[in-house]
């Protein structure tokens, strides 16, 4: 799919297919159909970041907060979107040992609590080690910061889910 | 559920429970519980309003594009939010005459044509007959007043919403 069929798409079918690029935000997604047509993909990706970075700072935890945790209950209960599933077991996440597990479980809610939003971290650029040790040193980091340093994970989760689905999805939408 | 249980809630509860009191829009629950606790449900409304007034006029498009149509295809295989199917079915949405429905159709895909966002009311306020001549009129609008117009109804809906959950909702949580 190139970007003239991305801008010969309702806006019905744009929020259908390009709506989970954020995790469980629609919202961007249909918003940023307003500038539609776009220039390429990499103008759509523009588009969502200047999007992202124009939202007050609650608006930014509030992307945050709608991300599940790693390897938490929406894992293991199945509940997780499609991209978050894949993203998660690819990582290695489905199958930590019953020690690592319980770091991942303890850290996340340590985190949770420091912060009152979860850990965000693209998942398909690491693996389970670089996870826990991100996880564990990111923990330290001041609020705003880790606000910051959470928004660019979005940011790239959300390039690498674009990509793909441009990749996946067939012209004939 | 008073003020105090929704207070003591963790983030991911409040999301949980209050995520869809504006449609398919979590970011925007999610975004306001950073100024929790509140003082009333009322606050916790006007927190809710304030975040939707201070986003760009694309933010607000993309709330109202982030709503399914009145009797349309979502409605029919049901796949509506629980809160949209109740809204929907009280006001008759489900049992439009053939003449009815293949009037809501075509007036609902003027709308978008029109304004490249569907037509929103707050269906609890109203019954068929009134929901047909609002869109009929509404379709005549300017589009700057047509967002404007949405997004009241979005508050409406969204008011509507949080004291069903906050009345049927268990302190236990």
């Amino acid at each position: 799919m190139d970007i003239s069929a991305v801008n010969a798409l309702s806006y019905e079918e744009f929020v259908n297919i390009f709506g989970n690029v954020v995790e469980k935000c629609p919202l961007i997604t249909a918003a940023v159909w307003t500038s539609h047509p776009f220039m390429s993909i990499n103008a759509l990706k523009a588009e969502i970041n200047d999007f992202i970075d124009a939202l007050p700072e609650s608006g930014k935890e509030g992307i945050l907060r709608c991300h599940p945790d790693l390897a938490g209950r929406d894992l293991h209960s199945g509940a997780l979107t499609r991209e978050s599933q894949e993203e998660q077991a690819r990582a290695g996440m489905g199958e930590l040992s019953p020690a690592e597990a319980s770091r991942m479980a303890r850290l996340n809610e340590k985190y949770k609590e420091r912060f009152g939003f979860p850990f965000v971290i693209c998942a398909r650029m690491n693996d389970k080690a670089r996870i826990l040790r991100e996880l564990s040193q990111r923990l330290q980091n001041e609020r705003a910061a880790e606000i910051a340093r959470g928004i660019a994970e979005v940011k790239k989760i959300c390039r690498l889910r674009l990509q793909a689905l441009v990749l996946s999805e067939a012209p004939k939408l």
